[in-house]
């Protein structure tokens, strides 16, 4: 099986996807687009005008969760009955909730309004859902759904890592149970091997070039 | 089993639940938030600030599509391999990212940047995203996906529904595929009945008051 992805040069929807990858110990190729002139050129000829992209055996998919669940599925991680199969959809759709509402502000050039509205973002939006994170690991022995490792916490573990990398401020540090998950996530077999060689993001995502 | 739905008083991502709860024959409370006061009263008790809500025998779940997910699965309308389950969310999912272009323009005060971002999105948006559906239709015998029933459908068909309301043009009229598709789907039993009863959308979703 040969198995592709192509993503831009960050983490971003792309992540969730190379760590399920890398825990089921796919190998694949991390194909990275790092400048306007790639994805001008890569963009016309995708079915749809986005990445990420995965290819499997010629075969191309699009739509970073819906890829997300479908690997999921196969590696046994989207829980065991449907009742967890929602309760991991609704966590992933919190949570991209979440980024949605930090993504316009992020974006802006640097201004006075801008500064407004990121701090607003990490006084009031994050810590809100961040709150909804940490009580569903209380509850669910430290993983996000029914007691276990599924799709969901390879989620949590991406936030959580680019997160405090947007805004220069350690999010994590009033959600205790939340730093537990990321250490212990960032553990697995796989999952550590995976952290350790993969390419840092930009410093500023405003850098990039979409 | 008592199940209740909680939403605004329009369709929105209320209707492909209340669409596959109709479809499968399940009883349903249709309760429709409808003013400003009764949002703000029920706001602060519910889990998560939004809405839809459902409640099966008083346990609640949010985030739509994770619920239309569930109910489909429930009632074998999510496919039958993993690959049609893929195919399945990232229809959805495409369609929502045309929605997201969509809602920031549309919720604008009327203004000569409204109609300017309106005309943009019918002569552009909306046929490129439509495009890729009816290519989808032509592929699938006249379904989304695998050429059989599934709750894209649904999701397709309340689109279809309400798009030309919102700009009061007649926007299937360049996809036969779409269109005939339309007629099929709010035809099925359970849809067609559903149809019949459920309350109007308002003329301007702006009058609305979220």
């Amino acid at each position: 099986m040969v198995v592709k992805l192509t993503y831009f040069a960050m983490s971003g929807r792309g992540e969730p996807i190379r760590l399920l990858l890398s825990y089921s110990k796919t190998e694949f190729e991390d194909i990275r687009i790092g400048t306007a002139e790639e994805w001008q050129k890569l963009k016309p000829t995708l079915k749809l005008p986005h990445l990420p992209m995965l290819e499997v055996d010629g075969k191309t998919y699009f739509q970073a969760f819906a890829i997300c669940r479908y690997l999921a599925r196969k590696a046994g991680l989207n829980g065991s009955s449907e009742e967890e199969g929602l309760a991991i959809d609704a966590t992933v759709d919190t949570l991209m909730d979440m980024i949605t509402k930090i993504i316009p502000a992020y974006y802006r050039p640097d201004s006075e309004e801008r500064s407004k509205l990121l701090k607003a973002l990490v006084e009031d939006t994050i810590p809100f859902y961040l709150n909804i994170i940490e009580k569903q690991l209380e509850e669910n022995n430290g993983f996000l759904v029914a007691g276990k490792l599924t799709w969901a916490d390879f989620v949590v573990l991406t936030v959580g890592t680019y997160l405090p990398g947007l805004f220069k401020v350690d999010i994590l540090a009033d959600f205790p149970k939340l730093k537990e998950h990321h250490q212990k996530i960032s553990e697995l077999p796989g999952i550590k091997e995976w952290i350790e060689k993969r390419p840092a993001d930009p410093e500023d995502y405003r850098t990039l070039f979409f």
